[in-house]
Order: C-alpha cells, then sequence, then structure tokens
C-alpha cells in the first residue's frame, strides 16, 4: 500500500521538531502542512478535536496527536529503521520516564498556551519568575545530564527517544540565553556537548530550524502579545 | 528466576490504584509498603530520586516510576496475561491518547501538591473555583464517554490500558459528589455505569478503596492542610 503520511506542524514547535526528527530518522517521506496556531485549519480540529494541538500525523487517512505518543508510533510502524525503543521492557520504561520528565517540565502549563513552558518563562517573564524559570531550567538540564553520564546520546551509541524528545529543545537554547542574559553552556557543557553532537546528524540538523530564525519568530511572538 | 515485586503506594491514590489493578489482572503477587507523603521513606527517595513521588514499582532491584509507564512496563512483561494495550500501533497510540488525556486533565498541577487536580479543585476549592473545577470535570468525562461509545470497556470486551488509567478516579466520584454537591451519574450516566461494571471485576472491586474510605481520608486531608 502506498502510504500517505501528513504532519500538521508549526515550524518552530519543539514537540513537531521531535515528529519531523522521527520521519526523518526513519525515512519516511511526508507533507507537511503549517498550520496557525491564531487561526487553526478546519482540518486541524477536524484531526485533534480533543486538545486542537499540533502536532498531529496523519498516516493513511488515521489521526495520532501528542508527539511523544506520535514517536511511539512511528518507531513501532517503521520498527527496522533506526530502533529508538529499546526492545527490553525497563531500558523501555526508563526511556519513557525520562522523555516523560522532559515533557512535565517544559510543556507544563502549555496547554492553555501558545508556547512551551521554557520559552514562556525564560524568554517572557522577568524579574524573579525569570530567575526561578532559569534555575529550573538548569535544574532539569543538570539531572538530565546525570542521565546521560558517559554515553555519546541518551539511546547509548545512537539517537534514541530521549534524544528525539529533548534535542527539539537545543534549537532553542539560543533564544533563553538572549532573554534570560545567561549562558546555558557554563551551567551545563555535557547538554551543550551533546546538542552539538545530535546537530551533526543530518536527521536532526535537517528537521530543526536555526537557531536565530526560532529567536526572531520568539521576538515578533512577544510583540504580538504585548499589543494584543 | 523468582520474582521479587514491591509496590511503594499510598493507598488513597488514584495513581497508585492503576498499578494494583494491572499486578491483579496479570495475577502478579507483591509486596505492598505503605508511604507517608508527609514522611517520604529512604527507600521512596532513593527509588524515585526525581520526583519523589508514589507509586514506584521494584521489580527484582529496578525501580519503574509513573504509573501509566509502570502499567505498560506490567502489561510487557507479563504479557500472556490480560493484554492492556492493543498490539496493533494505531490502536495502542489510541489508547495511550485517551489515558494521557486522563493523565492531564486528572493530575495538572499535581507535581507540586499532594492530591490530584480534580480532589483538589472539585473537593477543596470553594465558590466560583470549584465550580469551574466541577464543570471541567464534567466536560472531560462526556469526551470520554463519547470515547467509549457503545464497547462495554474502553478495551473493549475486556478491560485495557484506558480502564485501568480511569477507573481509579471511580472510586473518588463519592468524594467529588459529597463535596461538590452535584451528581456526575445525572451528567455522565454512561461512564457511571461503565464504572460499576469495571467494579464487577475482581480484579478492580479488590485494588480499589471503598468510597466512603476514600471520603474520610480527604476530611482528614482537608483538615490537616487547613491547620498548617
Amino acid at each position: 500500500m502506498a502510504e500517505e503520511v501528513v504532519l500538521l506542524d508549526l515550524w518552530p514547535s519543539a514537540f513537531g521538531m521531535r515528529v519531523r526528527i522521527a520521519l526523518a530518522l526513519k525515512g519516511v517521506k511526508y507533507e507537511f502542512k503549517e498550520e496557525d496556531l491564531w487561526d487553526k485549519s478546519p482540518l486541524l480540529l477536524k484531526m485533534n478535536p480533543v486538545h486542537k494541538m499540533i502536532p498531529v500525523l496523519i498516516h493513511n487517512g488515521n489521526p495520532i496527536s501528542e508527539s511523544l505518543i506520535i514517536v511511539q508510533y512511528i518507531d513501532e510502524v517503521w520498527k527496522d529503521e533506526s530502533p529508538l525503543l529499546p526492545s527490553d521492557p525497563y531500558q523501555r520504561a526508563q526511556a519513557m520516564f525520562w522523555a516523560d520528565f522532559i515533557d512535565k517540565k517544559a510543556s507544563f502549563s502549555f496547554l492553555s498556551s501558545f508556547m512551551h513552558h521554557w520559552a514562556k518563562k525564560v524568554c517572557m517573564a522577568k524579574g524573579e519568575e525569570q530567575e526561578t524559570a532559569k534555575k529550573e531550567l538548569i535544574e532539569c538540564l543538570k539531572l538530565l545530564e546525570g542521565e546521560l553520564g558517559d554515553k555519546p546520546y541518551f539511546g547509548g551509541e545512537n539517537l534514541g527517544f530521549v534524544d528525539v524528545a529533548l534535542v527539539p529543545f537545543y534549537c532553542w537554547f539560543y533564544a533563553y540565553e538572549t532573554c534570560g542574559n545567561f549562558s546555558i553552556e557554563a551551567e551545563c557543557p555535557t547538554v551543550v556537548a551533546w546538542g552539538k553532537r545530535c546537530m551533526e546528524k543530518e536527521s536532526v540538523f535537517n528537521s530543526l530550524p536555526d537557531q536565530h530564525k526560532v529567536y526572531d519568530y520568539l521576538l515578533q511572538v512577544k510583540k504580538r502579545v504585548e499589543i494584543e
């Protein structure tokens, strides 16, 4: 059967990037449909009536929502190429735990918002709220550095589920740092080295936008929110 | 190999109940260790150093955290008895979507708290905040009724992943209704009928506390929080 794969997405979305990376790693061709979060398409509302959020993967007409669930689905359907989740149940549970940890930290309060938690709090808050957010981001990255240890990737010798879950936020680091006036590399050199390593992979590099473009997007959103 | 299965839990925890039901369905014997959330055990802090929360399943010395991840782990390790997740990737993704939906609605803001979102907002808030929470709970249950449709269980003819994710909250309904002074059955008769059907299963009935005991627990917590 000819595969029909459509992705409803928004280019600066870290959650959408996860799906793009997974599809690239598996070598799956797909149609990218850019959404406007201020004017959602009838297709998005139909395909994700519960959350009305991107990303949504539509595979042969069947919609799948929630980025980590989509990545897991992709891993199961196209299982021979670049497996992302380990086959051992305990290793799988560990990978899922860390991916879920990233989600809890990054997307907390996201449901009612248009931007992920870190971008909102580190880039758009001020004063004490911003300082707390910076501290929490660094704490979270340090915990992840502990999990990474000496491995080149969270998945071991190759990119795995946790790498795919986290690396999209790496292209937001420049925006966090510029808005928050701090250096993530100074605090978390291991995670930054890991991010650079991931970016050497074609599937990652080609799926992520340039960090300056992400920062410009953030400035535009900030302006728009201030006006509204 | 002799299986050593230990569950760190708190009896009124809906998240812990999920794990208890899954273990009961699979016929797995385990040691139940009751935790005190106001005085967490060194074992809990060691086994779940990131979130420091129950439930934690310790299987042959390996700790697994986060209730849905634990249920999925149990389903994979003891796969022959009462399969919970469908083997078809799309069906699996759908089951995961709804379980995740329940988590997002029920445990939102839970991380920094001692009680799940619904219990906190429907039972412990007052005035407009409580009315909003009641409305949101009913909306959420109606969406789930739509997903259930005419099936006896979310899993189809048998209990599945979504049933295990949701049914623990059923034994909290009496507490919600009594504190919120409303009838869930009047608004969502289908989900209440489903709850009753689940309670006829020995694995569910034996894993859930009596609804009046849950309500008494809630009253105690309310008192304690008011004093502190």
